[in-house]
């Protein structure tokens, strides 16, 4: 199969009239064009790209089904890694947003198929399980997993994530610590506690009346509720009251923050926040910054194109992924 | 030309035999085989969709290439905007994340040119003139310009927008503002500082010596200046200190809060706050709420999609969009 080019070298025209001849054109003449037809005929032409790409082994192709990814802010670099992966291996990712179960999902999943993609990338906005239709074309579940195990699969470490915050926080000398967990329902909420209440009980800490869930949710919204737990916990005496607020996610301590200042305590000197994310622009911005652990996304998204593309059909190992300890001002070395 | 299962019927087999022979497979016998082989060669057989598509006049497909927006928290809604208008008219937005002039960008060019797309949609992060290279596809900027205006083109009215939020501004009564503007060398920062110092004007009000570059920028990174302008503007006696800071952005409205905390100063009874973007969830977590004028990136995101839809060969008009002014606490009612 050949090409307008290597067909008009071979029959010694120019590209233009190889272009004639194949769309019917009547200014050739007769003689040029049994000629370029001969040779068509005899090694065959190639229309475009997607014919070529059809007939490839391997397509360069991993698609990566963002549900809700790429349009929520905190988990894009979920994407970034995956994508500059996908440029330094010479692959092509091809990206749907998509709703889970939605037209979207049943649309982008037989685009990539008619696309030959070798594997395709289903990530979620959050650590969470889920269970795909069949497919026939490998999949890498990235910030999700399948509960029966069938896929391979990407997803933070909330224990050691979790465990790790704990340490540093103790290690700073805070030993009344209160966790403001998110939603009970979600995976990373019970894997986080364990994770917290562990490195505590090293230290003779109970967490079990320490950790409260600080969101609500109803009416399909989901509601900070810190500012009523805080007012009553930050109402003990001085030497009872909370030191240091553990907050399931950045934008829960901005909440806090502005809570804690309405109090009249100042983070940083009066009282410690650490966080989960390192969601920036925000962890940065808050004024001390935000001490936060960060979830791995990045790294994730890299090692989810990295198993699309080299071990697409390997086995469904799951990969948990530490993070790393963002150190701005509010948490502070403690003296007292 | 027919599927694997049109040849079955008319050939009285099942789909596994057809399937055998176009697989070479010997377990057939030559009379089916011949048998089959005569039909595909009469009516032809079409391997996939891929080649299903490259026949059709329209392939439905809609290209998508984002400079650097599906990995920026702020414009995110132009990628949903896009979305969900291609999602109710059937079509398939295929999106590639680029880095204009890039590898990725030409890669991204060819692979949509290869799948037909109908038009392409080139998305900047912010609003700027861009000059792209000649292309088969037609296009439609979004959020950006041809500074030539060759191509069709979904802008934000900047100058409106920045009239709109200064007169809400002046209607509460305030007299006294500074506008902490971006950079110079952005295209907003000119037409914004025109339609706060147009709006000041019919007041009577000077805007030259009021508006102030908040960022500095060096080795590649912006910093903001705010709480340098800020601690010289606010120490002005009360009669003549600014009584309402208008930020060029939502991040840096975050950092006026933070650094006028830190005057002794709260927001919204001491001075107003005012902004550009409706960042979720900064501008609602943000104690008090921050009263700011929405770029229309949803809105425009869907308004590019139409244009792709409807008119990928329309005239290169450009569509200039108003936003909504999102009124919270941070500009409260002046009694004075």
């Amino acid at each position: 199969m050949a090409s307008q080019r290597e067909i008009a070298e071979r029959a010694g025209t120019s590209l233009k009239t190889v272009s004639r001849v194949i769309n019917r054109d009547p200014l050739v003449s007769v003689v040029t064009r049994e000629r370029i037809e001969a040779i068509i005929a005899e090694i065959g032409y190639e229309p475009n790209q997607a014919a070529r790409m059809m007939r490839l082994q391997r397509s360069d192709v991993i698609g990566f089904l963002a549900d809700g990814v790429a349009t929520t802010p905190s988990s894009i670099d979920l994407i970034r890694g995956a994508q500059d992966a996908a440029w330094e291996h010479g692959k092509q990712m091809m990206l749907f947003n998509i709703e889970q179960g939605a037209p979207s999902h049943h649309l982008a999943d037989s685009q990539l198929t008619a696309f030959r993609a070798e594997a395709v990338i289903y990530a979620a906005r959050y650590h969470q399980a889920v269970k795909l239709p069949p497919s026939s074309v490998p999949r890498i579940l990235l910030n999700c997993f399948d509960p029966e195990g069938r896929h391979q699969a990407v997803i933070p470490d909330d224990y050691a994530l979790a465990r790790g915050l704990a340490d540093a926080v103790f290690t700073r000398g805070y030993r009344r610590p209160v966790f403001l967990n998110l939603s009970k329902t979600i995976v990373a909420a019970g894997l986080r506690a364990s994770g917290i209440s562990d490195s505590a009980n090293a230290l003779g800490i109970d967490m079990t009346p320490r950790i409260h869930t600080a969101v609500e949710e109803g009416n399909g919204r989901v509601t900070f509720i810190a500012d009523r737990l805080l007012s009553r916990l930050m109402a003990e005496p001085t030497d009872q009251r909370p030191d240091v607020i553990i907050c399931g996610q950045d934008i829960l301590a901005m909440d806090v923050y502005f809570d804690l200042a309405e109090l009249g305590f100042k983070v940083g000197r009066d009282v410690a926040v650490v966080s989960f994310d390192n969601l920036e622009p925000i962890a940065s911005l808050l004024k001390p910054g935000l001490s936060t652990m960060e979830l791995p996304y990045y790294e994730m998204g890299r090692r989810a194109m990295m198993a699309a593309i080299n071990s697409p059909n390997g086995p469904p190992v799951t990969q948990r992924l530490h993070g790393r300890f963002v150190d701005r001002a509010s948490l502070a070395e403690l003296h007292s």
